[in-house]
């Protein structure tokens, strides 16, 4: 149970109700999702997070699955249950297979990996690495 | 100054020199960086943590630059200031933009801001999220 | 299940009992919740816990909700399930509403969200930003 | 410096140039901090991240400096050297002392500290700590 | 329930159930656990994790009881509930008493501590700290 | 530069300096490093936080450099330079040699790796391994 209540469709304010039938219909579903419903405690939190999500994830230079690898990539190393499972929900929708899935893991893990070492060993970056802009 | 000695070509053990051969002949060039001179210090793991890297990040079912980028997103959230610098040079000479880096990093911004609110909201996981195998 | 045994009241030692007492007369409470229990495993690390813990977060130039709201903040952010739930519940006592709570989770997605924009672009501070001391 | 170039007010396109002014504006300041800078390389994530601090961070049920205060709490956990300056200039701004600071940061230390030992030691969330909604 | 189908030894292919069999000889035990049946999704993660495994846990210049104390550790700070259950069942195996445990986690908690503090205040690293090589 | 001023030993107030005057006798060394010198613009702190050191670090069930060890392993992890140094410093002094640190940091890289993976794939805690008490 979370720590507010849930706002249901039934119950919403318009401005609430309005999220809720955007999210529905950017995304072709028919319900809403626990998180939408938990943030609505909020209307304008809703909202502005919404709108991010719908803005930030659709197809750009890169496409909404690659951006959904990343979604999942960060989520596993943040420890994020909820959101390990909606993005592997919504990759596996966009086609993401289990070797995919498996890949994404194995850099995300590979990463945090290297992380440790060039940090715990403090290694200088190298001058060749460094932009250079004029 | 990193925490330990790095170890420079002329001077590694033939153990050593061998992995800084496959890094320079696998990347095509002509130097080390300063990573795996520092990992050098320890040879069993110079040539575990190099034989990870060139497999895993060789392209399989994901190309090679959205493991990069993936990369990219991991080092961002983690704040490995040596890694960010090392795998944006890397993904830059495989064709990343400036507006692909942007992307990448505002997804990276965004899941770490909902990998908050679902966690400090305590959001339970829809059940049509959980994976059904049979 | 916690990976050590609980301490009940009844069967603890007078130096943990002195603890739980310690810890009833504070907080106006009649039981000792389970973190208190586990952490009596160690009861040095009890006492100088529980120590820390009352005079930290006693009023002092913040007042006592201000500090528990800072709590929920870290809490959210490190994904520490039972911290959530204990100060958030500490939180509501003192008089947090949810919108409150709702503002305390915006400012920390977005603190988050910020830190991962200023480190993955490794934006250098700004010369007018650094403490000036004489 | 950053990983991108900056974007300097006098060079900026008239869709950056309308953030920067907002910024100044909201802020009662003369120039525009690195941070900003650096996001321009993208102005609609310039201008959504910008939007998201100007509302986040005005008061609320919260006052401006307690929601400056948290931002330094989470800044210090995730370890952002560039948040960490700029959010202590501006609650210093505000009128936030050493004694202060040294509190938000000691409740951010312990915070820290037992979110470790309720993770590491899986402790039990209480049922009395549960929420109950009707 | 994970987010991949667990493979079982009787259905595993060759290449799985040889890792398989090489786990259960070097750990002298008759099942597997649950991590190495995920990874089993991609034969080529799980071999080179195992193997990583099998070879950074031995003991070397620090004994395998050590070891198992620092993977406690980490993951105590990372929040990961399956390594701590895994290493603390390993760890006891081995002889970790509960005072043991106490101790891991005091140390933990309290580097968490200092690490915020050393962060939050941005304290410049001393000189005589800094290693010196000829 | 701290974002609060250091204080010296010789502009310390009584408090302050009983506490340097403790660390100096407890280490036998005749300056204070840095990290002490920022706390003392909190007394309290300042003393709560060494006697914290003190006594957690000292020999209990764990000797004082494995203590260390975990010490270095959870900044490795939570990147921070400052304990890296101190701890890496102090750890040399006990009998740290270059094999014994690339160890540490070898675990520490392993146990960040499989923490994302046993998370990201949101692996079930085996049964076997969950302690039993009676």
């Amino acid at each position: 149970m979370a720590l507010v209540r849930s706002v249901e469709y039934q119950e919403a304010s318009p401005e609430v109700r309005a999220v809720y039938d955007d999210i529905m219909a950017t995304r072709k579903i028919t319900s809403i999702n626990n998180f939408w419903k938990v943030l609505a405690c909020d209307p304008a939190m809703l909202k502005r997070t919404w709108e991010e999500v719908r803005d930030v994830m659709a197809p750009g230079t890169l496409d909404a699955l690659t951006k959904e690898l990343i979604y999942i990539a960060v989520s596993a190393t943040n420890n994020c249950e909820y959101c390990s499972h909606s993005h592997t929900a919504s990759a596996r929708k966009q086609g993401m297979s289990d070797a995919m899935l498996a890949e994404v893991l194995a850099v995300t893990a590979l990463a945090n990996k290297t992380n440790r070492l060039a940090n715990g060993f403090r290694v200088d970056v190298d001058v060749s690495f460094k932009p250079k802009f004029d």
